[in-house]
């Protein structure tokens, strides 16, 4: 067993504060730096050393997680850091969300800083960090991956998917684009219960129910796209292009907005009349990359 | 054990055919009819009795099960049927997906025939009928619905939620809007992955096992929504605000359309607007009701 490496964590939000207190009761010194001071006090009480600003926060380690709120926040945070010359030499993992881009310009930025960077991508709430149920997305610098290994796991499973920097943030952009697309028709299907004036908490849990079994068909739909056929005896475009001006209908009767769900309409109507009828819906995702 | 009930079938789709195979093979007489006869000729070497016309079928049984395209098929398809007499004094179980207004005229027309109408969501794909995994809403006649729960029970766990026709058709379409948005968001994900030349059989697979884990989410805003408290320490209307453009510049980027997935901004927008920024997510099914 190797002693636990110091580690320095800028952005103690709910996730910042999830991964930093994980590392800490891994046996981790951390040092700690956050704009809010106070978010750095229940930390501290339990050894965590708090530093006066991010410069000081990255000096004190060789490695430094960065989880902030944006791309603009990391720059923001880490300018007077490089200015400092504090950056050369030592490690970034950045976990805060960004695009693909964002990504690969902020890994030839630190390595224009003499730093070596790894990008992560989250795939957990704040509440699964250090449990079986969370898993990051790494990518970047493979070295500092092999080396840190040890710090990542605890935060979840570890995935190296590349040295491409941008590509953790691809498979975390395709994942939350699942989650938001869930999201929405989630939220759209309790204000249809709640327009309705029926009570929303059992229907939520028979709707969880309904959608675990119904995340099978996408499951499917990978090896549909890999294999470019999508014929199906389950449920084809015609019987869902049939099915959706009801669903958008009664959302109407009830009075809701139906603009979340209109964006489907157009995709159905294009598959249909480019020859699709009896397909599978695993030909919209062709369709959109066509 | 009573002597299973003879009933007739109007619709032979993936799906009229998935309920009339599970009748038959838990010992029910059937009799068939559908638009192009050669889907019933499977059936009939299994036993069950093919009708010359819709009228011939109503007629062959007290009991019939309709399940066409869309609630104009039913129309259509019943005309003839009315106009013959044969539907006085039978009762109709129409799992057609419909609105739940559609679902209530259907109910007076049907009365108007001198028939008994229970209406039925099919919450299943054609495969799960006659499964643990399968379950159908009804609404409507009560009498009618306890009659025939033994046979409603063998396509999948019957659930019914009241007399008002329309009630099935609703709680049927507020799943189903769960789960466009579960397929939406899944097909612009693998789009997404797509587009970067990237294989998605595994990726499939891992959004699925992520979309499990999500699904926790929403099964908690029912109660939230119950309650109208939003508070939430897990993930704020502010970040996902904040993430939500770096998923659409990552699409746009990538050369894909991100209409199926522009209706969240502005509602996020206003929840930020309206001081909803450290909020849950359950905040939005609130302001679609509002
Ligand atoms: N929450 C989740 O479920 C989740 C899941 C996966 C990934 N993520 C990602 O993790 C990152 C952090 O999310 P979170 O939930 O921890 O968000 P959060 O609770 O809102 O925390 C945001 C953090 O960024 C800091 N910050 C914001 N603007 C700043 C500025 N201009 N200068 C300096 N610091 C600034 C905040 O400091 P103050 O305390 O001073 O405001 C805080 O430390 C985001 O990129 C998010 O997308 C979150
Ligand atoms: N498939 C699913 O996963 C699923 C799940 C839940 C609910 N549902 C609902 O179940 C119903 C049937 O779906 P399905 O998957 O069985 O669809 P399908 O395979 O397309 O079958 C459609 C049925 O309607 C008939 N039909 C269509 N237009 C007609 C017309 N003008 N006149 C007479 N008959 C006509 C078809 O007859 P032909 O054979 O002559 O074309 C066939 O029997 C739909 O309302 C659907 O929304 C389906």
């Amino acid at each position: 067993m190797p002693e636990p490496t110091p580690v320095t964590f800028l952005g103690l939000g709910n996730m910042g504060h999830a991964l930093a207190s994980t590392a800490l009761a891994a046996g981790h010194p951390i040092t700690v730096w956050n704009r809010t001071p106070s978010r750095t006090t229940g930390l501290a009480e339990q050894g965590a050393t708090p530093a006066p600003t991010p410069a000081e926060a990255v000096a004190a380690t060789d490695l430094t997680l960065v989880c902030l709120l944006t791309d603009e926040t990391v720059a923001e945070v880490l300018a007077p850091v490089a200015e400092s010359g504090a950056l050369k030499g030592k490690t970034l993992v950045n976990v805060t969300n960004s695009t693909p881009e964002q990504a690969r310009q902020r890994a030839s930025w630190a390595q224009a800083q003499g730093a070596t960077y790894l990008d992560g991508g989250i795939m957990a709430i704040p509440q699964l960090i250090g449990t079986p149920h969370s898993y990051i997305y790494y990518s970047g610098d493979e070295q500092a991956f092999t080396t840190h290994r040890p710090l990542l796991a605890r935060f979840g499973d570890p995935r190296y998917v590349g040295t491409d920097p941008g590509l953790a943030s691809l498979y975390d952009m395709a994942l939350l684009t699942g989650m938001y697309g869930l999201f929405t028709g989630a939220a759209q299907a309790l204000a249809l219960i709640r327009s309705a004036g029926l009570p929303t908490t059992d229907f939520a849990e028979q709707l969880q129910q309904f959608l675990i079994g119904m995340t099978a068909a996408p499951a499917a739909w990978g090896k549909s796209l890999d294999a470019d056929t999508h014929a199906t005896a389950v449920s084809t475009i015609a019987v869902n292009h049939a099915a959706l001006p009801n669903l958008l209908a009664t959302h109407r009767d009830q009075g809701l907005p139906v603009d979340l769900l209109t964006g489907l309409q157009p995709l159905l109507d294009r598959a249909i009349a480019e020859g699709h009828a009896t397909d599978g819906l695993s030909r919209l995702a062709e369709l959109l990359t066509r």
